[in-house]
């Protein structure tokens, strides 16, 4: 089993939407991703906690096996979000966001998690990215997210960052910002000249594309009849994805095609419910039962 | 070779997108169905046209092999649609239609038509649909498109040709404003448990979902470099996946998996370029070639 080290946030978030609220639940993007990724690899978290963090909350990564020697637990309040969703459950319309603890956030590396199979750099300043990937030797895979924020607002250090890492996993909204153009698969020859070897793009009950070198890959999501909380979704897709990476160290094209569909399955179980609560009842049969129905879902006879 | 009867429209169109501008070309939702049609199967065409209708169309429409017994030609101008898109080229903004004499159009049926393998209800008023479908003998194989004008306005109508047809295949907006519902798992149980026996969901970019008895088929729409015009994608789509139908007789699910790529690949042509300009020149060895890359651009290797 391979090891996995993420860089991210940890949050307490409440949600509205249209079939149900909830109020200061487990969130945060590296929360998902751990978790998510806890089904195939060993996870280490780095991250910070307010000292308001809900001990059941700790007890519940620590099921999942993730390691916690890099979860911070500093003086103030942990990392609130706000936000609901209307039918369509596309996209979250923010509502309050509260940085507390998480405004002045440095990682620190426990000397134990220097030599990672794979690196996650959640959706933080880019220039922290940087400060992480100086601090640690380059590990074998490295992947990040970002968000337009730091694309309007940072985009030289992201660019900085965009050339030492092997992945960038976004969203469409996000790869159109970055790349200066409506078309993905012009976004995509962009983004590929400065660094990233392989560029994921998720579309969110569209699914994803990834496109490298030697190929595009595109797999839709997986019809559900019940979506209720799409927060977490892109953040557990990263998980399983690089999880299943992890796990394998297999870096053929049909690897990272499968690590594209565990995404995907990982995803469509998080939205099933709020917070973190399908992961939480969730085996590894479950996981795979679904692959299997996702294989079901695209596949099709080529010609002979 | 099978045939293929098409019920529908053809029109002049005025398109604008932010690759370029054309004035007064081939359009309407039948020409585009029955050229696409038109690689796979013998077509047979019903729809109307104005004293002004080019004859370099009716050329291009013969060169195809398409029958035009049934294209009446009558006193008055063609059916006219003015349209743009934007960046985005998900949705057209209708600057102007002019119905002309489609306004009073009333399938007349050549009697050569009356035994088609596969009929295509093209997007006209419900009641114009049960007219064609009252004046047939059933045909084997019956699919139908409308439109959420329709939905809106002749709801009970629409229903009762759903009643009598095999396949509705429409957009998600069509279908979300259908079943009254924003999910697509659920809008299919209640369309399914009305008539048809599938169910197919256009997303435009972003594919397709068809949803039968016994499976739900996900595939993504082929990425483009260029996508100069999405005028027609859908009906061309429609055709390629009937024409695929019509060819081989075929009804296992294989087959009708086989037939959504065929239309995807041919929708994924018409827009990369304006009116049907790349259908011209288009021959089978390209559509059996994008149909290969189709099977790369989604396949992946299941769990052993």
């Amino acid at each position: 089993m391979g090891t996995l080290l993420v860089v991210g946030s940890v949050a307490l978030d409440t949600v509205k939407t249209p079939f149900g609220a909830v109020e200061e639940v487990l969130g945060g993007s590296a929360t998902y991703f751990s978790t998510s990724a806890s089904y195939f690899a060993d996870v280490n978290l780095i991250a910070v906690v307010g000292e308001d963090f809900p001990s059941q909350h700790l007890m519940f990564l620590k099921s999942r096996n993730i390691d916690l020697a890099g979860l911070e637990r500093r003086p103030g309040a942990t990392f609130r979000w706000k936000g609901e969703y209307s039918h369509q459950l596309n996209e979250a319309r923010t509502l309050d966001t509260k940085l507390n603890v998480f405004e002045t956030f440095r990682p620190k590396i426990p000397e134990a998690y220097r030599a990672p199979d794979v690196l996650f750099l959640g959706n933080i300043d880019p220039e922290l990215q940087l400060d992480v990937l100086n601090k640690l030797p380059r590990p074998p895979l490295v992947a990040c997210d970002t968000m337009n924020f730091w694309i309007n607002g940072k985009r030289d250090a992201l660019w900085r960052v965009l050339e030492k890492v092997d992945i960038l996993i976004i969203n469409d909204g996000e790869a159109r910002a970055l790349g200066e153009d409506s078309n993905l698969v012009k976004v995509a020859q962009k983004v590929l000249a400065r660094g990233p070897k392989h560029l994921i793009i998720k579309r969110g009950e569209y699914g994803v594309l990834m496109f490298n070198e030697k190929q595009v890959f595109g797999a839709p999501a997986f019809p559900l009849e019940d979506v209720r909380d799409p927060t977490g979704a892109g953040d557990t897709f990263a998980g399983g994805f690089l999880g299943h990476l992890a796990a394998t160290g297999n870096r053929s094209a049909e690897a990272f095609k499968q690590a594209i569909v565990f995404g995907s399955v990982m995803a469509s179980f998080t939205v099933e419910a709020f917070s973190l609560d399908r992961l939480r009842i969730l085996d590894y049969k479950e996981i795979q039962e679904r692959f299997k129905a996702f294989k079901r879902l695209t596949h099709f006879e080529d010609l002979p």
